[in-house]
């Protein structure tokens, strides 16, 4: 079959791939479409040492005809953190196009029955491909009190810091989205307020909530400016390698600082078959998954809209 | 009157100091005990610019013949943090002996009113000068729970460590409290399990809970590595300057951190008063202010325990 293969410096079209062989409790899912996302082009440089086919964000249809699309984290279901409630951090996971798990950039991807979840006709296939991301900026909500009159700034205007502010206004939260591309920033729409960078100079200290989606070194330092004394700042991105930060703000104004990584399927599911969130004008392209490899550097040239394959075309 | 003066690089005993002018609503108190903090040796190295007399850990008499001691912070009052109820985060408050306002290193010293706290017979002038860090300590109560079975580590067998494990030990928390010198572990007590830094190597990410009292660089990669997913570090100790550290195990295990500063006298006042916390063994020497100049050299020795200064002497 076909599949965009990472070796750990670039990606290649495959079209040798053996079938995918499920294991135990796993099932087949033809893909339909499947999105790029920022991880993906970490990994083709070389980020977690992965080697596989990439891809994690996908929608597709079982053998028995079910339209699904998959939570990522395949748990071991036994170990303790398992137990405790907290698959997504088992220690013996593999991870969807991620960890020693093959992905859905492909005609076919192996994934636990247990993560599918169903995807309503109200949500395209284009649509579907942002279940995933939308989750993770759902998780925000379990792990931050968003209630109406909250006053959030999100830092960082590019796919993941979009989802969130939506997200965060679709909660009643008092949202602020601050980045350096005005005309990404006109994506925003009504309900969010939104701020270059350096107009956010004059908002210090006044945000309760700060979530920096910005992948760079840079954001935690300005959250810490931005965030009011006992306030959240939610880290969504990792940045690879050492930070060098001034982390006394911390301490001084009894800062929490909360990592958030992925969230629920169930809500983000809802939220688009609601039509509460429209991740479309997010998108930037499609390509057919013959021509994945233009994709995958369309999708990591500067500035890039979600870039989706389309594995039916 | 005397007084131990901090002019941003050592500190001088003075007996020339006028006596404290009382602002709107602070009385002056009769110093008896204060205690000489790792706060007051990084001031006299320049920390926060701060000039004048240290000292905020301390008791005293009121001229109505209370004995007291007092939080430290001075708070304004009417903004919009205070109305918040959040004093201690005042962005016009003074603090004593550390920002703008005169502390407790002298004969008399002048404080707010409404920050005073009445000290009881059962704590005595040398316990009492513990309060306050006591109530620093307690401060993680506040922020995080600490019930019955939560395991929990302290990084730093410091005075400020062995209080916090202390008191978690307390509120029920199965305690492991990490540190370099075998002879200050000795002093945990029973119920506090202890370990050497090379023995915790073995602990990794098996803690719900880790408070980083080290008050150095390497606390916080430390504690990331040995706090579980999903786990919450609370850093006790500011680190001056700019921290080199790898924040990526922050988002991935979606891991807490929480700035932890001060916290509540009444907590600290009713467990000394108890015996549920026993100071005692954490004083190493007492002097009398005449030998300010050279209590804060052996307070500023390496490993030094507590040094008190007794004013009545």
């Amino acid at each position: 079959m076909r599949g965009l293969y990472c070796d750990g410096s670039s990606v290649r079209l495959r079209r040798d791939l053996p079938a995918p062989q499920p294991a135990d409790g796993e099932v087949v899912v033809e893909v339909r479409a499947v999105g790029i996302c920022d991880t993906d082009i970490q990994l083709a440089r070389g980020y977690m040492g992965f080697r596989g086919v990439l891809g994690h964000e996908f929608v597709g249809r079982t053998e028995t005809g079910r339209r699904v699309t998959a939570e990522i984290n395949n748990a071991c279901r036994r170990c303790p953190t398992c137990l405790a409630g907290r698959p997504q951090h088992c220690p013996n996971r593999s991870v969807l196009g991620i960890l020693n798990h093959d992905g859905a950039m492909a005609d076919r991807v192996a994934v636990p029955s247990w993560n599918l979840h169903e995807v309503p006709d109200a949500i395209d296939d284009h649509q579907a491909v942002f279940i995933e991301p939308l989750a993770a900026a759902f998780r925000i909500t379990e792990q931050v009190a968003l209630n109406p009159g909250v006053r959030m700034a999100v830092l960082g205007d590019g796919k993941l810091g979009m989802l969130c502010a939506w997200v965060a206004r679709s909660a009643g939260a008092e949202v602020h989205l601050i980045g350096k591309h005005a005309e990404k920033l006109g994506l925003a729409g009504e309900g969010v307020t939104t701020h270059t960078l350096d107009e956010a100079d004059g908002l210090s200290r006044s945000f309760a909530v700060v979530a920096d989606c910005t992948g760079s070194k840079s954001g935690l330092p300005t959250a810490l400016k931005l965030v009011e004394p006992c306030g959240t700042v939610v880290l969504k991105t990792t940045v690879a390698g050492e930070y060098t930060a001034d982390l006394a703000p911390i301490v001084i104004d009894e800062v929490r600082v909360i990592g958030s990584r992925c969230g629920p399927f169930p809500k983000a599911i809802a939220a688009l078959a609601a039509g509460a969130v429209d991740v479309r004008p997010l998108i930037g392209a499609v390509f057919p998954l013959d021509d994945a490899e233009a994709a995958f550097a369309a999708a990591g040239s500067k500035g890039a809209k979600k870039v989706l394959l389309d594995v039916t075309a």
